[in-house]
């Protein structure tokens, strides 16, 4: 029997949600280091017609509380009933006290919000419904957001200062060795280079003092001429700190990425420098949006298909960028090959990308699909095959889960202060406020 | 055989355009008067399975130039790249010489572009492509544009002064007799709510001096109490004039409607009052909107697809204005029952449809579709059939591309002031520079 039938007509007979705990290398920021593991979430959709659907999304606990009801509540959904994924949502409660640090780790998230918890939620609904939905018509996901524009998309290679491994040698091992000054990150950038083909780069910030930062950038402009190199302190920097950094690097910034924390900082930042600046900090919510477009805070956008509820809703913030000419690019945090084959697809059908998407990808040496997903000249392949283009390793699925079932509490969500307080050196660590330097 | 086959799959085998002319009152506005008929352009798109797919566009000269050479171009194209519509629009050339009033009916249009024409002319291909899409998956147009948000969609009483008749008898007759004072209004809008049961009423101005249209709005306060009233005089005020209307009628006013010409008079009107303005005719194109928005020149967009680009753009234009806490309904011109059906599916899909739409239709007494809409309780239920819900009839369609083809030029492009000089006591009339009065 053909499985292309109507796609209107079926519905989510089952949802099967599964938090997963996903290696992480150590990873420094702002606000400590990545956990050993990182929690992600896993939402499978089911159709009556045994068709099923895969999403992704954050997998602290509170994301897990909001996605257990909501599943429930989507039985028997309209599953090309995309529109209604949020109205099913806003009738859930969401708890207004549990949302705190922990959710956002630290401000590296951007504003916490109960409606922006609800959207990360609907994200991984709207993506598995996606993907059902191109599964059962036989068409990619690209062509359910209106087609694609272009064949493949450009991911920029995502250098971060590490350590060579986890305190205590937690977790899983890794080769890439520490970096932790401008030579290490240099070698880092090369890896990227000969294993990925990427041409853009973009240095995780705000771990040393700037001007140590400054310097890795440097070397970064003389290992890789005209390469669009970008810096991101997560909101680490005073507007003054930021606006010398940008003076310093202007000649070879593609943008300089949260450098001040909040729209009236980055506007302050805006006002006194022609390097554009992005975020996925000030602006990650629609409500953001107009204070920080008409103070001229932002020149890009750095979407996120998580925080802005999916891939359609993403479509609307380009839109929306599009009108107000104001750059459009992706943000990443830890994820797997679901959200990423997802940011791909909306990736494709978006006209004004006007840089290359940032993603986590090559840290992560887990999977949950069973083909891993390979840059090429530091591009993805645009997926043509039907839904996301993405299969299941239940193995795997069941492997990852089985960490997160077995975690003691401690990992399931994410706290990268605390992460960085299991270094003896780093005891007495907590996150700084921001800005910190 | 079963016509559902995956959506993607299917190609563009066959375009069929028909310039139609379709009769028209003698509905009187600030630029002059209703053509006996008025040109519209109807598209079938034909895929190589044979289903076909219908939209419905502007009709004069300028439109079908363009959509010409657009139809050639769109021959193979995939039906499900609906992206892909704009990028082939974008490689037709345009003879921007070609742009001038005789496009934009003396401003009624708003602002005229290149991009503009181009749009209007790819949203009846973007609906036609729908229509073929819903029908080949089996699902309403709605469904395709993320699913229905209502099940039906509010529509308003659109009041016009008018002539009993066209001068010299042209055209055809209809049982409506005059209307060129407030009791005239009065007893239209009476036979309004008695035929469709509208709630909202929307009177076209700018055809007598303001204190005669206020006097209409006044009467219509008094017969009506508690609805909502706008009045439309298409810039044809001043800035001072349209604060005095505002004043006079602040107490019964949903809206006012384009009272001044331009971004800059509209501002002006805004700063002065607390009535909500609203406009098709000075955000009428993305590029517009900025402006707009940043100095709240419109607290009211009303939307068109056919000048946005369709459907798809239509919900990005209502995502804009959501962000930007500007309100959303829909403008509308003498169309007929595709144009009518693919508005009442966006407009079901929108969150922020916060006014009742405006429609032409009730005055449309032809049609190209074999069961006309009814209005009940002054409004359209949301067809769930296939694709738009409505179905060609081929009788009617030809006799009406018959009369285009019998007319001597002079019908085609539609041009209310030359309508308005063929009454005798007219025979002097230039459509006014705005604002008139």
């Amino acid at each position: 029997m053909s499985r292309v039938v109507p796609a209107g007509a079926r519905r989510i007979a089952e949802v099967r949600l599964t938090p997963v705990l996903v290696c992480d290398p150590p990873l420094l920021n702002v606000q400590g280091v990545h956990q050993p593991y990182t929690p992600r979430l896993i939402v499978e959709v089911v159709t009556d017609e045994g068709v099923t659907g895969v999403g992704e999304t954050y997998g602290d606990t509170p994301y897990l509380e909001l996605a257990r009801p909501y599943a429930g509540a989507l039985l028997g959904h309209e599953l090309a009933d995309l529109n209604g994924l949020f109205t099913s949502m806003n009738l859930i409660d969401v708890d207004e006290s549990r949302i705190d640090d922990s959710v956002d780790v630290g401000g590296l998230r951007g504003v916490q919000t109960a409606d922006k918890l609800r959207l990360s939620v609907v994200s991984a609904f709207e993506v598995a419904c996606l993907d059902a939905l191109g599964k059962t018509g036989g068409v990619p996901v690209h062509t359910l957001l209106g087609g694609k524009v272009r064949d493949a998309v450009d991911y920029s290679a995502y250098l971060f200062y590490r350590w060579a491994e986890h305190p205590g040698g937690a977790g899983e091992k890794d080769s890439w060795g520490a970096a932790l000054d401008p030579a290490g990150i240099v070698e880092q950038a090369r890896r990227f280079v000969r294993e990925y083909g990427f041409r853009s780069f973009k240095l995780k910030g705000g771990v040393f003092p700037p001007e140590q930062e400054v310097a890795a950038v440097r070397a970064l402009a003389a290992a890789f001429p005209g390469h669009p190199l970008r810096l991101d302190p997560n909101g680490g920097w005073t507007p003054g700190t930021s606006l010398r950094v940008a003076a310093e690097l202007a000649d070879v910034l593609e943008y300089l990425e949260d450098p001040a924390p909040g729209t009236a900082a980055m506007a302050e930042v805006s006002r006194g420098t022609s390097v554009p600046l992005a975020t996925n900090m000030c602006v990650t919510t629609f409500p953001e949006i107009r204070e920080a477009f008409l103070s001229d805070a932002v020149q890009v956008v750095l979407s996120d298909h998580h925080y802005w509820g999916g891939l359609r809703n993403t479509r609307e913030l380009a839109a929306i960028c599009r009108v107000f000419g104001v750059g459009l690019s992706m943000h990443s945090n830890t994820h797997l090959g679901i959200s990423l084959a997802a940011m791909t697809h909306v990736a494709a059908t978006v006209p004004n990308l006007d840089h290359a998407c940032d993603s986590h990808y090559p840290w992560q040496t887990e999977d949950v699909i069973t083909v891993r997903h390979e840059f090429r000249d530091g591009r993805l392949a645009v997926s043509d095959a039907p839904g996301l283009g993405v299969e299941l390793d239940r193995t795997e699925l069941a492997r990852l889960h089985r960490r997160w079932l077995d975690d003691d509490g401690t990992l399931r969500d994410r706290d990268d202060a605390a992460a960085m307080r299991r270094a003896p050196e780093h005891a007495d660590w907590t996150a700084p406020a921001l800005p910190r330097w």
